[in-house]
């Protein structure tokens, strides 16, 4: 069965550079690889935040939250 | 061709972490994946230093740098 692995990110510079690198490199034979963009999917937030999500872009794989560089915290997102 | 993919650490536990869920979710059908930890390899912190990294864990993809969460910074790696 296919690990879950979810991209939030929110559209910066940041973001979209991180979407491109690092989203396309996951291992989709072994990932189920959802991206979620808060513009345009408002209602994942609090999901996010209770994953243990700070900032964007950042990848959650089984769980685990990786905080990639720094393109917005949480609080800016959520305006 | 396969792009390069290196994944820099020093073996702090977010370091660790990082490499078990990050480095092993990495396609390498598309990418040659090096794993390099400063620990037993001081002489590539300089390489790591010209290429951007500035903390540890980072993922370096096609010269891009993707500093993950936050382990240490290169000064402390230095040490």
């Amino acid at each position: 069965m296919k690990s879950k692995a979810t991209f939030y990110h929110a559209g910066c510079p940041v973001c979209v550079s991180a979407e491109q690198a690092v989203a396309s490199a996951i291992d989709t034979s072994k990932y189920d690889l959802e991206i979620v963009h808060f513009g345009n999917a408002r209602n994942r937030i609090d999901e996010a935040e209770k994953l243990g999500v700070k900032s964007v872009p950042a990848l959650v794989l089984d769980g685990g939250v990786y905080h990639i560089n720094f393109g917005a915290s949480m609080a800016d997102v959520r305006g």
